[in-house]
C-alpha cells in the first residue's frame, strides 16, 4: 500500500533529524499523524532490513543507522510495495484452458501480452524511484521544487 | 481500474479482427469472459471518444473506425484510468494547517514533496504506455516476446 511507503520515508527522515537520541514509535506517530501500530509495523520492516537499530517496548526506540544518501527511494518503494505477483484479475480473455474451441486467437493469447505490458511498465515505474535517495527528498522538503526541476531538466 | 483498460484493449482488437460486421456487446462479452454490462460501459466510453461507431440495443453493435496504428495505448490508459487527483490518503504528516506549533519541519512540508514525487512517477509511468499503439499489441499477441525484446533492446 502506498501509505506504507510514505510512512517509511517520513519515519526515516524524522530519525535522521534526531540522530542524537532514540525515537519511540509514539513520538513518530505524532509527527506522522498516524496510529502507532502502523508505525511499529513499518519500523519492524525497516529494522529487519538494517535501516534502523533499536526495539519496541518500555525503554524502546529507534535510531537510523544509514546515511540519507544510502537510503535509495526505489529500494524503500520495493520494500514497502512489493511487485504485483499476478495480473490475472486485471486481464480479460480465457484464463482457463478449458474450452479452446470457443476461444479466438486474441482471447487465447492476450493474457501473456497484457502481463508483459504491465510487468514492463511496473519495472519502468520502479526505475523512476530508484533514481533518488532520501537526501534528494530532504533537499526537496527544504527547497520545494527541487524534484520537479531535476526530472523536467532530464526530460528536456 | 486496470481491468477497464484491458477491456478497452481487448474489445478494440476484437473489433479490428471483425471489421466486416457490427459486433454486439454480448459477443464481445463472450470473448472477454466478462459481464456484458461492463463491456457496454467501456464501449460507451470508446464511442464518446470516437474509437467506435454504432449503438446498443436490439440490432445494435459496434464497429472500429480507427486503424490500430492510430490507437495509442497510453491514450487508452489515460481514458480508462484517469490520473489520481489527490494523493492525500497516501501521505503522512500534517494535512491540516491547525497546529503548526506542534509540527516539525518535515511533518509540515513532506506533503508537497511526496505529492510531487508521486505525480512525476505517474507521468513517467504513463509515458511508458504512450510509446505503443494497438498495432504493437497485436504484433505481440501474434509473436509473443515482441514487447520484451522491444523494451529491453531500448534499455541496453
Amino acid at each position: 500500500m502506498r501509505l506504507d511507503f510514505s510512512v517509511a520515508v517520513h519515519s526515516l527522515l524524522y530519525l535522521d533529524q534526531n540522530r542524537d537520541r532514540r525515537i519511540a514509535s509514539r513520538e513518530l506517530a505524532q509527527s506522522l499523524s498516524l496510529n502507532p501500530v502502523m508505525i511499529r509495523n513499518i519500523l519492524s520492516l525497516l529494522h529487519k532490513n538494517n535501516y534502523v537499530e533499536g526495539s519496541v517496548g518500555k525503554n524502546g526506540g529507534y535510531r537510523l543507522i544509514k546515511s540519507l544518501e544510502d537510503c535509495n527511494v526505489g529500494e524503500l518503494y520495493d520494500l514497502t510495495i512489493p511487485p504485483t505477483i499476478s495480473y490475472a484479475r486485471f486481464i480479460t480473455g480465457d484464463t482457463e484452458e478449458l474450452d479452446q474451441a470457443d476461444s479466438t486467437e486474441i482471447s487465447g493469447n492476450i493474457k501473456e501480452t497484457l502481463t508483459d505490458l504491465f510487468t514492463l511498465a511496473d519495472e519502468d515505474y520502479r526505475r523512476f524511484y530508484h533514481q533518488f535517495t532520501l537526501a534528494d527528498l530532504k533537499e526537496d522538503i527544504n527547497h520545494h521544487g527541487y524534484f520537479i526541476n531535476k526530472v523536467q531538466g532530464e526530460n528536456k
